[in-house]
């Protein structure tokens, strides 16, 4: 019985994704990047104490499909109508402009293939919602106007990501391009948006009327995450990223989402919250194993570190992914100071970044050198942005309106 | 890939559980045998669209040790205090009895091995708390004081049999029945008990002092967690059952543990409450995939029901399991009355009964009839109590001191 080393990795994974991610949040560095260090650290980069198998894997891709259902859960689209003009502006544009950019360096510059280079340009259009609004927060501009347009984008930004993702992998797996893949997709997705309200609805008033009248405990947790894996499922059996189930069954299930029903609905304002209140542990307990199984599955000792042509395609992608997000920021028609704070808080790739990186390595799209390249792009991109965040409002901050700042609370 | 075939078992196990416990449960039926009910449904014996693999053996065993965590996390020392002599008699005779009787019978009467007739005793010694105190709770009389001597006395039981458990683990691993594997694992399981209060008490203050401190979400249930899976880790390596790791924690953790350091542990009776908190959405989603597992592990169609001796085990094993608890309650001074009412609430086997079989069986010490055999006697010790405690109740319940019964609510 080999179980005994199984628990011995998955304490190891989970004491040293803690300690990790402790220590980086105390150097105010997203925590995020310290579980992914985690996983360097014990993976077969330096100590080679874990190796990934097939349970670890499992537990990852869970991991995954719940941090996505998290995020889906997250997303509240009102973000959007409040500032969608201004915010659709910086979200296609931070969307177009990176995935263009980072392709068009791929493809003409280093000479990569087709779908490499597609998939360098995915990995590169993320913006993760989740850092930028803590460093806001810190600064205590989370309520702000910038910070309303940088969310409502960065939702949109999750929404296009998603679905890139799925047609990256819809051709990673058909191994080509066509018409027929991409539109298969967009009605897959298209399928999925107009089932996912039914289905809340459905699970809403079953789970509400059962949920008391049950003598066994934990219908909560358990109906849910069997909900998130059969949309998992289902999106891996028609051909798209298991993940995108897990966005969808979040995306149902927001607060938000049942908006549109109207006051029929009021009363699952508490089941939302219910929902987040069993599901928070359960959630707490797998994402940190994906995150880590990222920094496991890379090998920085294979990683040939005097090739110019390595090191090059990581300054040139880091500046790709830098500049390329301030683009959308700059059609807005506001201040230059403005712009710039909206810009430099789009660029945090975090773990949208790092799904996208996954998926080119599983898929076996990306092979070891450029899985490097892109991890450590992700990690100078989501490292130090809110570095310049913070100096840039020391610097300027006095110079953006003041108007919603500050005092209200409305945290996500 | 097969991960989606992972997710597709995942999402019948847990959907299958919830429907037949919550069936069974309608029908007054402790909601574990629709669990395992579940299992059979799914497995091999009937429909076969469930394949046990390895990694829904993982996590059948992190649900098994979180069974354990829980058990543990819920044994109240203090109970045992209060009506320590009787409930010693009751928990003496009710393991000791059937132990010798299923072993007398599986021995002689069988003519089994020595090692596999051990094994069968100890399956039948198992005391489930849970289906007691819902049955008790039901009836109004979880606080009388018949109910104060049972749950003592379940609580003594729970001890006994893990170290039984621990026991015979260890001899169907070495092969052998020797002192020195009898000192090894009561050396180890005494180590745990004087362990388990330093470890929880260190536990306690770190947690309690970082947990607000840490801007990272989820402290607790991942280094609750973390720290079960070490135990059981540690279990494992040194060559004792995984689970006797699960149980060490949480008897570790446990409200009624705290109690020996007195007033200055005082504050952590919050913290006690807030680990079961975050602890039980986990808990909930893993226990249901156990009982499935050990309905999965049984093959009916396997079983040779023409045999009239599998016929005989099990008719003399039910018997054996029901007479056989009945014993040490007539030891205990009280009227004939209350006598019968603790013998016959310490019958049910449920949870506890099952993961004897369940070791059994991985160990190989349990073949598939005998496995089938213990499971049929498990199955029946656990459904059938309920109502007879029901009909005794109602016929006889009026002879009963009513003493301390009803009102007060100290629901565990």
């Amino acid at each position: 019985m080999e179980v005994g080393g199984i628990f011995l990795s998955l304490v190891l994974i989970l004491l040293f994704a803690r300690v990790f991610s402790e220590a980086v949040a105390w150097l105010k560095i997203p925590p995020v990047m310290g579980e992914m260090l985690a996983g360097i650290v014990l993976g077969p980069s330096l100590l080679g104490w874990v190796e990934l198998n097939e349970v670890i894997q499992v537990l990852a891709e869970i991991g995954l499909i719940l941090l996505l259902f998290d995020v889906g859960l997250d997303t509240d689209i009102s973000k959007l109508a409040e500032h969608g003009y201004k915010a659709s502006i910086v979200a296609v544009g931070g969307f177009v402009a990176p995935f263009f950019l980072g392709f068009a360096c791929s493809y003409w510059l280093f000479g990569m293939p087709l779908l490499l280079s597609m998939f360098i340009g995915g990995t590169l259009t993320a913006t993760s919602i989740g850092v930028t609004v803590r460093v806001l927060r810190d600064l205590k501009r989370h309520c702000s106007h910038e910070a309303q347009v940088v969310l409502g984008a960065a939702v949109l930004d999750d929404i296009f990501g998603v679905v890139l993702l799925a047609l990256l992998y819809e051709f990673s797996v058909s191994g080509g391009i066509s018409i027929s893949n991409i539109s298969k997709v967009i009605i897959f997705v298209a399928i999925f948006m107009m089932l996912a309200p039914i289905v809340a609805k459905v699970m809403a008033e079953t789970i509400g009327r059962y949920d008391h009248q049950s003598k066994i405990q934990g219908l909560l947790p358990t109906t849910v995450i069997t909900l998130v894996l059969f949309f998992a499922w289902l999106a891996h059996a028609v051909g798209a990223p298991a993940l995108l189930g897990g966005f969808a069954a979040g995306l149902a299930m927001s607060r938000r989402f049942f908006l549109p029903f109207g006051a029929a609905l009021r009363a699952e304002g508490d089941f939302v919250l219910r929902i987040g209140g069993s599901m928070r542990p359960i959630i707490q307990l797998f994402t940190p194993i994906f995150f880590v199984v990222v920094g496991l599955s890379l090998n920085l000792q294979a990683v040939d570190w005097g090739s110019p042509v390595i090191l090059m395609m990581a300054l040139v992608f880091i500046l790709v992914a830098m500049v390329s997000k301030l683009v959308g920021a700059f059609f807005i028609q506001e201040s230059v100071h403005f712009r710039w704070a909206v810009g430099l808080a789009m660029i945090p790739r975090a773990e949208v970044g790092l799904i996208f990186a996954e998926l080119g390595r599983i898929s076996g799209v990306f092979d070891n050198d450029i899985y490097a390249v892109m991890i450590i792009t992700i990690a100078a991109t989501t490292v130090l942005p809110p570095f310049m965040l913070k100096w840039f409002y020391a610097r300027f901050g006095h110079h953006l309106p003041n108007d919603e700042s500050g005092n209200k609370h409305t945290d996500g």
